[in-house]
């Protein structure tokens, strides 16, 4: 281990100061840890500091100022775009001590958190009161309130109830100075000045540390319909889409190409639901508070899909069980991890009118670069979203610059994001300016110097 | 009229070089508008400049950005918060000429737009391809889409599809050095950097021109269930509020306290579809896609709720024609104007659990105040949003801002806010900072500073 340096020394006992002993971690603590869901990549810097309120944060940041100390704020540390790795010379501010749920209101339906309650605490104190907090994603357990603002997370029933940004009221934060800015609104109609944390949430940790969130929550549903159905091609496929867009019930609409379904459908007979080799399968979920009624508009809805010939079969959950196992399909990726690895995964949003064309103009550009490329395609068709795992052999890992190349050239051939949900970190941040305008760039540099003029804030983070 | 000074005659003739002859109102083109939808407030400035497009837009604003030329830009001119409000030394930049629908999209449920359609011309356009886009409001007619941005719009139906917000998608805006920031995003999601729509959304003009939108549509709902219903208190009011809650298609839950029920109510008997006097009446509205299913559901609703002991007596629209008659109690603004004028009106929200006290509070402070106090409460409460028009007698008018001080007194004694839809604009910026934290002001300030350092957009409108 490194020895700390006499100013990394000055900085410890400073920060020491303002949050005490059990705030501050140095040397082992600090290297045991990873900045990465997927692989060790410790925090390089002296120290990590664990403040435990909103006015302690405000100190350690007016100190950051003064000392022009750079800074990275830790949520949940499960990230996949590298926006929590830290360098030498950043001071790691996470928000780990900050865990209280304050409230949950039943009939306001809100809830008062800090930053540093996880995403599963806050949906379990939820559904402990017949409420749902609506975000939900597979880092469940890891990822942070504040993480999930600060990287506008998504997950699988945006469609129906959002992003994080949509199920956010209201936040308290920290700006670099040291100004806490409290903006703890309780109220869905609000328009008395800029709303600032819709500055705020997506910003990575540029502008700002969030430290405490009013997050909105909304009825538990009671009834929950699950099909599983294949259908011909890319022309039913959107028409399906169109009517599943009429239930007022639906809550998730999840497409799995061929090359996934049958790559997931052969590990095993119980993910096997329709047969394999028919075109795109999807998962259709749909939720509400009426059971016997909402199955019934469930199973029109089904039968005139089928009626209308864009289905070519399918399954209905009879059970909650059948419903966790048709779900499997949906999430395997042990599978492709298990049997695509070493892979370059991607996170991309594309108009549904032309994901079909991407997703073979990608494979393409692919196929005249490599000899071998399987791919792995899913994802969350209702809000344009669409995961695609790519192998292209066993030196995948070091063509993974090459292979985001080739993708995001046919992403930005029909005008897709190449982020849909995980953000841009430090690990997209080279292909950022390929994806906006000028106008965008020159407007958020503006919006990071007049927050952040020093850009001690996550600086290498998103552009 | 005032002739204009060499000054203004060479601004008009810069002017007129981008935006040619068609492009130029002056003299008593200018004095005969309003800024104001309910009195005559013409712009004061020299002239109106009327750009056909972005790049036009882009050329006016450099240009005011080098002579150091103050500018208010003008959408439809029907905002009550005086946010069109233009002194003598202020360019009015109109959208009216940018009125274009470039595209509606039944596939990926987008509009695109030009700043200056009204919202009801894209409301037509969306419903002539089986779509519809969800803001409405009573100004439909005259609000463009660009004015409803800068001032995130709501309406009546919130609770179900969100306000302006959360149905734009993309934009294009010019910053006040020209910059030109394209942004017409058209996916549900995007994180790749800033989303700067949301940093223009609400913020009345100050820091950009949005000229150009990308806007979300929604299937247009088959279904439309209407129910008006008196309650036997406040008590009652949030249990029905809970219970409606758990309809997935309910749209609309608009409640009228007894002030505002006796005053329309006694205005003919096609308005008093139940019992005046026994407590607040609600006005409740499903839409959905599957008629039988949804009337059902609703009546399930309906017929929990009277078992409940929450409902005294209720009217359930049988035909199109009594639905819109159960809207027309709800949407009875006229009576008001004729039978409490003069009055000062309110948009405020506030926490449901506190709706009551503080409508108690409000009247208990007026009538403290003055001998004649009358009221007229009515909103959008699953929104927090209620309206209420206060009258203190002939003079009125000339209390305005006393009137004001003392609800917003009540009003901050609940944690409210003095705007929930229409804005701060001109007319209420006094007293947005007692009711912004100092850290909020910091940072509103910070952002506008860093777009608009001179202060030259829409200088006195928020703050």
């Amino acid at each position: 281990m490194i020895p700390a340096t006499a100013a990394d020394q000055d900085l410890i006992a400073e920060v020491r100061a303002i949050v005490g002993e059990r705030g501050v971690l140095t040397g082992e603590d600090v290297r045991g840890r990873s900045c990465d869901p997927f692989r060790a990549v410790p925090p390089l810097g002296p120290m990590i500091a664990r403040p435990a309120s909103t006015s302690e944060v405000s100190r350690i940041m007016a100190l950051c100022a003064r000392r022009g100390q750079r800074v990275v704020t830790h949520g949940g540390r499960t990230g996949v775009a590298g926006g929590a790795y830290a360098g030498p010379d950043e001071l790691v501010i996470s928000l780990e001590r900050m865990a209280r749920i304050e409230e949950i209101c039943d009939i306001g339906l809100v809830a008062v958190v800090e930053a540093g309650v996880t995403v599963e605490a806050l949906q379990n104190a939820a559904a402990a009161r017949g409420l749902l907090y609506p975000v939900d994603l597979g880092a469940r357990g890891s990822a942070t309130i504040g993480g999930t603002i600060a990287t506008n997370a998504g997950g699988n029933r945006v469609l129906r109830w959002g992003m994080t940004r949509q199920n956010l009221l209201g936040l308290e934060a920290v700006l670099i100075d040291g100004t806490a800015v409290s903006a703890m609104n309780r109220l869905t109609k609000n328009n008395t000045g800029y709303d600032l944390k819709h500055v705020l949430v997506g910003s990575e940790g540029t502008l700002a540390i969030v430290t405490r969130a009013v997050m909105r929550l909304v009825p538990a549903p009671s009834s929950q319909a699950v099909a599983f159905v294949s259908v011909a091609g890319h022309e039913a496929l959107l028409a399906l889409l169109g009517l599943a867009r009429r239930l007022s019930t639906l809550s998730a609409f999840e497409v799995m190409w061929p090359d996934y379904y049958d790559l997931v459908s052969a590990s095993g007979a119980d993910r096997r639901p329709v047969e394999p080799g028919r075109g795109p399968c999807v998962l259709i979920e749909a939720m509400g508070y009426s059971a016997v009624l909402d199955r019934k508009i469930f199973e029109d809805f089904l039968e005139g899909a089928y009626e209308a010939g864009l289905i070519a079969e399918a399954v209905v959950a009879a059970s909650d069980r059948q419903i966790a196992e048709l779900w499997r399909v949906r999430e395997a990726s042990e599978v492709i991890v298990r049997e695509m690895s070493p892979f370059v995964s991607f996170d991309v949003s594309v108009d549904v009118r032309h994901v079909e064309a991407f997703v073979e103009r990608a494979k393409t550009l692919l196929g005249a670069a490599y000899r071998l490329v399987r791919t792995a395609t899913f994802g969350h068709l209702g809000d344009n979203n669409i995961h695609i795992a790519v192998h292209v052999g066993p030196g995948t890992a070091a063509e993974e610059t090459n292979v985001e190349r080739l993708v995001y050239q046919a992403l930005g051939e029909f005008c897709g994001a190449i982020t849909a949900e995980h953000g841009i970190g430090q690990l997209k941040r080279a292909f950022l300016p390929d994806h906006k305008s000028a106008g965008e760039m020159t407007m958020m540099r503006r919006l990071r110097d007049g927050l952040d003029p020093d850009r001690l804030l996550n600086r290498d983070v998103l552009f």
